[in-house]
């Protein structure tokens, strides 16, 4: 078991009191905290403050403190018997997204991780997307219902997943939470009214760090809870903790960091500058399309291949099971090898004579069959319209453009990057080739992309086992250079080029090849 | 109008956002006030931040805040409108006695004092001691109850003290509080249990800041509460605030302050360092052991000459009613006047031929007429017996030999001091030649003694007043030398040679002439 270098948890020894040495009990234990922790900046709670005596003597004055770093101070949040090494001091590590909401219970003094769980954000019942919900915070009491459901939804996972590893709750003692700038507010209890509105301004960039108690949030009431830091209205926590997770602010080389979604939110930097810019890819690139479109599950399709003799379709779906319908990787690879097997053209339309029978007009919309009836785990064909394909297309194109204008910005190609970090479960389940194929993304070597698996939960980790985790967000937050997307003349004419598979500029494509 | 050097109260006018300037409203405050207070460590409190984007576009980024300096940080603890200049924002100080609890309440801008009350402090219901409250305290429930009771009583206070000038008592937006170590810990809900117990270990030393809802104070919830520091369980915050106000820490000659009270509690010191001690004075010098001693109050005999030659008595009394008893500083003067008078010798023991038909015994101890029952406002004679007397002496003789004895500790005499403070209404209401005379104080010019009045109230007030009060008392705390008085054998030869009027050795008393 290896030590991670976090200060949060110190054994002390103190000397007990005496009539020579009569210092007070709170005083005595921070002044030997101060050696320790090589800080003169130290608190405690009032709350804390008033166990302490009793506590003490208790322990003999062998104790464990958990002690936290704010943007000004320490403070001293518990206090437990050294004499006890067993019962972890442990720490949650909260994604907090829009539709899904992802724990991580780490362990403070190994930083190992102990258990994790997820659950779907009970907001949902008011509303599916950020935009009803502020709608719905208008409302009277509608901002403390929200607060509620996401902070009630949070306190039932906390109770079962320490449930199953037998911890009590009062032993979490420090919470990250990463999220969107909305999902932030909601949790926070801040109205988000003017975040959908011109200015579109949030009620904080930088939140404080908050106790656990004054959010409502069911752990040790003292925790601390580091919420990460929005550069605006649509660039949230979330990918603050991206990019502390992808490191890309830390390295020497450029690299880009993509999260994928309805918005596509970009990052591109190194060590010494960071630009992010975010914009609206549509919802295509995530299946929400298609008629068949579902996100990722059992039956659902996330990988296709066609042969580019026989036109056979070879598909594969998350656990085997029969096709349901198909998740945004799963839509990247058809696209791309509809596009390799020549079944449409550049231009993303169906090719009648390649397609074959699969092609079938149904309410004068030409839609081809992936899966027939009779192999569907749905008892009806699963296909694709020539509209899916279009939308498909315009959204690549729009991400594409997004990824070239940001790039450029900073006086770069494409091509200049090093590194091509993916986010989320998209960035997980993508097949870079077939991303590549349709010009989705650059046509970089396939090793140059990295996917990130959940960046939001990965750095909300970080930030409670490193050190420094809480200047890191607040640094890189600060270094972000935010660029406006202004849809222009030359932004449309990037658009209008990259509205073809993979591209109109087909050297921008070299690996390519129909 | 002048205003004080405060930095409490920031006017701020924000540039409201743009869509090229689109911080969000708390980091646009908070970077305003940072240049404003030329500090880059701003908290904002999760409350306030919720109220904040609605009060901000209210008053159009248009706002008067109200900041505090923390240990360690600035708090954003209020904003109101910039255009109401007019409704004070006030601070509290408090002097927190054990019998009875003075407010003041203050203009944050000007410093003025608004208004002030005092009430009787009423955890004496359950204990009229420090040490009756704390055996109560370990009672179930017990330091509930006492906590319940002082924070009570002050929010009755505070209620009546802002109805008199129709303060909202959210205006309130810091609270200063001196008192002594068990009244601070009760105040703050804090365990006093092992104050009385051998090594005699306070929960606290240096208070955190706590805020106002915390404890229960029905100011504005997130009003500061600056508490003072002790040295120790008999050395508390309401001496360190005695010394703030009394300037000694800060100049360059030699001071003594010296509180009077069934505890002396003396500090000697200048702006290189402070030495403090405290010692059992007895009840005498606050006139409560003799049969007529009382607390001053209308009737109670403060001041009384006696004609060297005719023996004839001049009796003042309080607000000039007829006598009722006696103060302290009253038992002094009579002591004096009756040892210049002749009618006490050096030992305080009566002499009979020139006491004459004012002296009687009853139960068989010797009895002095100060106030036949036809002049008293009681309609019974006033009368000092032999024993009150006696017990003066001890008082006085450990007064003085605690003061020798402190002076000593650093090597210096009782007359190289400059100055001699005398703190609380003793010191207000004692006449100094009196206190020479019978030689509880030392033989300095009288104009060397300053009456400092309600000092720990006046140092709560500078702790509210100046920029830098919390350094100021942590500084002060830090700075003191504790000298544990030890009754070994130089005490007691001194305090043998102070059992005389005024002393032994004559020569340090060359003004006292018979």
């Amino acid at each position: 078991m290896i030590e991670i270098n976090t200060p949060w948890v110190q054994t002390v020894a103190l000397n007990p009191p005496t009539l020579q040495d009569n210092t007070a009990d709170a005083d005595r234990l921070i002044s030997a905290l101060k050696a320790t922790i090589q800080s003169d900046m130290i608190d405690v709670d009032l709350a804390l403050l008033k166990k302490l005596p009793a506590l003490l003597r208790k322990w003999e004055y062998q104790v464990r403190c958990i002690v936290f770093k704010d943007r000004h101070r320490w403070l001293l949040t518990g206090i437990t018997d050294a004499a006890d090494a067993t019962t972890p001091i442990a720490g949650l590590a909260i994604d907090l997204g829009t539709t899904r909401v992802v724990l991580r219970l780490i362990d403070l003094i190994t930083g190992r991780t102990l258990v994790e769980s997820a659950f779907d954000n009970p907001q949902d019942a008011v509303g599916p997307d950020i935009l009803a919900r502020i709608h719905f915070a208008e409302q009277d009491g509608g901002l403390d219902r929200l607060h509620e459901l996401i902070i009630t939804g949070l306190n039932h996972a906390i109770t079962s997943l320490c449930a199953t590893i037998k911890l009590n709750p009062q032993r979490i003692y420090a919470l990250a939470v990463a999220g969107n700038t909305t999902m932030t507010h909601l949790f926070m209890g801040l109205n988000p009214r003017w975040i959908i509105r011109e200015p579109y301004i949030p009620a904080v960039n930088k939140p404080p760090v908050v106790k656990a108690g004054a959010v409502g949030v069911r752990v040790n009431p003292l925790a601390r809870v580091l919420i990460f830091p929005n550069i605006g209205s649509y660039f949230g926590g979330d990918l603050i903790a991206g990019i502390l997770y992808s490191e890309i602010y830390k390295n020497e080389e450029t690299a880009i960091l993509v999260d994928v979604g309805t918005n596509a939110e970009v990052v591109v930097g190194n060590k010494n500058w960071l630009i992010a810019c975010a914009g609206a890819a549509g919802p295509a690139l995530e299946g929400g399309v298609t008629r068949m479109g579902m996100t990722a599950g059992p039956g659902v399709i996330d990988k296709i291949a066609i042969d580019p003799d026989t036109r056979e379709f070879k598909i594969h779906t998350i656990e085997e099971k029969p096709p349901r319908g198909i998740c945004g990787s799963g839509v990247i690879d058809l696209a791309a090898q509809l596009y390799l097997a020549g079944m449409i053209d550049i231009r993303g339309k169906f090719l009648p004579a390649q397609c074959g029978s699969r092609l079938n007009e149904i309410d004068g919309l030409m839609h081809l069959t992936v899966v027939p009836s009779d192999q569907s785990g749905t008892g009806s064909d699963l296909s694709i319209s020539q509209a899916d394909v279009d939308s498909l297309i315009r959204s690549k194109a729009a991400m594409y453009t997004i990824l070239e204008t940001i790039t450029a910005s900073v006086g770069m190609a494409l091509k200049d990057l090093k590194r091509f970090y993916v986010a989320g479960t998209f960035g997980s389940f993508i097949d870079p080739r077939s991303a590549i194929t349709i010009g989705m993304l650059p046509d970089l070597p396939t090793d140059s992309y990295k996917p990130l698996g959940n960046s939001s939960l990965g750095g909300a980790t970080l930030a409670l086992t490193s050190a420094d985790g809480l200047e890191k967000m607040d640094r890189i937050r600060d270094r972000i250079t935010y660029l406006e997307l202004n849809v222009n003349q030359e932004f449309m004419n990037r658009f209008s080029a990259a509205k073809f598979l993979p591209h109109t500029n087909l050297a921008l494509f070299p690996s390519v090849k129909v």
